[in-house]
């Protein structure tokens, strides 16, 4: 049922001009595509994500969860710049970039149509781009924890986790692991889970330090400071509050977590509505939580309960076009 | 008017157990204290500040300020751990030992009462610190941009700068010094200055990114990578919540600012109200700013407003008493 390939795309040209050669998608594929394709799932991770969704991402991929490959085809691709067995390029790319060389993995399947993609943070910036880079292609668009630019903020946020792998590529991938993680997270969240108290292993530091050294040992080995630089870099080029408006306007459904600091609500709200005033039909839903950015990741059932109800109107639109 | 001077205080035991030896104070004070020292004003320096208060806090301190030294004694402290003069020793230091080596300091420039502590950030600590370590000697602390213990996000933002001075003393300090900068900042203020313009020098950055280069060479030379990870320290033992109720209970004006997600109002607020329910007379006022946690630094003229009606009713109660 699940189907992980690596597709040669060949040549690719960045927005920066700059032509690769041999570019590599890989790609995981569950469950099996309609003949008419209205049950193609596009799943764009984050930051450190693989195609393998269903491991990062379990509750919304996978038996059971809000796409089952009983129901829908899911594809997910590790994005261009990624260290999961797509192309990391040496030069600088962007999300544009990312979704173009999907695009072209996606045709290569003989993949027209996709019913939903759907992504979290750079994975909703993936998911955005993808409805004003190919509206034809895309229907709706799940645009969770992200909006439509990058913050100043968030861009101060990735240059610091770059100036730590520039101090030391090894030791530096877990301290910007580690300030990454802060990011992911709520200041309720850290004063609950670990507030002042001390490490648990008996070390001399506080539980909360224990905790980002845990998650920097989780990490280290799992991600290369080459990816960590494209992709951060891809992020902060991200921004799309202009654009040429398509004649065809897939839907978008903007998701702003509550307690989320990097992306805020309210950010992702005037985002949905700059796309409502361009003609878009999109819509601002909002998860409550308190673990912060993270929350689409740690509370896929939440996130699962929001987008459950345009899920059942696919499904009933599919019948009446029976 | 202005006299600078190192004090040595001789042996001090910390809160550890551990005994220095040979402390050194460094000292300025501005202004002559009047007969009966009702015009004693201690300033509480933060992180990376000097005794030399009046560089660092205009607006508060010097002619024309908030405490003008035609009107005030203004005495400021460098702290232990700190590298402006003082003694930076190499076992852990606390809050509380910061202030244990103030009192002497004090004391030996035959200084007993003091009429207002004041500080923020970490000085806002010292100057909550003294009301409860030595309430018989002060009347009045304000403590801005603090409260009464580091929250678990503090702990960790103050970890990672201390794991980028391991990766680097050099390097690593301009790291710890971006970090912090951001902990300043509101996401607002970032927007609204910086947004997602492009390096102002021309170099392939976005300019949020040259102003924490800019902040990192200000740093680079004026701080000591020991004493940065001392005081962080120190500022992570910070917790006041429980401590033995002394009978004098200075008054105690806690300031919150609104834009401060390091130290959040609401938590200001919430450790006025702590002492409050202890017997304290303690009061909550906040200062409204976009600017973050740094408003205190940068906005003095609006903390000034929110302080001036508790100098004003010093100067009435000292005439009333004569």
């Amino acid at each position: 049922m699940t189907d992980e390939r690596t597709i040669s795309i060949g040549k690719l040209e960045l927005a920066s001009g700059v032509r690769l050669r041999g570019v590599e998608q890989r790609v995981t594929v569950y469950g099996k595509p309609a003949a008419d394709g209205s049950n193609v799932v596009l799943v764009e991770h984050a930051l450190t994500g693989s195609s393998r969704a269903h491991e990062w991402w379990p509750g919304i991929v996978g038996s059971g969860a809000l796409f089952d490959p009983k129901r829908w085809c899911i594809i997910a691709i590790n994005a261009l710049g990624s260290c999961y067995g797509s192309t990391c390029p040496a030069s600088r790319i962007t999300v544009r970039d990312i979704v173009r060389a999907e695009q072209r993995a996606l045709t290569q399947l003989g993949i027209d149509r996709i019913r939903f993609v759907i992504g979290g943070s750079l994975g909703g910036m993936r998911a955005l781009q993808w409805a004003i880079d190919a509206p034809e292609r895309v229907q709706t668009s799940f645009v969770v924890g992200a909006h439509d630019h990058h913050s100043a903020l968030g861009i101060a946020l990735n240059s610091l986790q770059r100036d730590a792998l520039a101090l030391d590529p090894q030791r530096g991938l877990r301290l910007a692991r580690k300030i990454a993680m802060l990011t992911y997270k709520s200041d309720e969240l850290l004063t609950s889970r670990h507030g002042r108290r001390p490490d648990r292993l008996g070390r001399p530091l506080f539980d909360v330090e224990g905790y980002l050294e845990h998650q920097a040992d989780l990490f280290e080995g799992r991600m290369d400071a080459a990816s960590y630089a494209a992709l951060t870099h891809a992020m902060d080029s991200f921004d799309v509050r202009s654009f040429d408006i398509p004649a065809t306007k897939p839907e978008l459904i903007f998701v702003g977590i509550t307690s989320d600091w990097l992306f805020r609500a309210q950010d992702v709200r005037a985002a949905a509505r700059r796309f409502e005033l361009r003609g878009f039909p999109s819509r601002y839903v909002q998860l409550a939580s308190s673990h912060g950015h993270d929350a689409f990741l740690a509370e896929p059932e939440v996130l699962r309960v929001l987008l459950e109800p345009y899920l059942r109107d696919a499904t009933h639109a599919a019948a009446v076009a029976r």
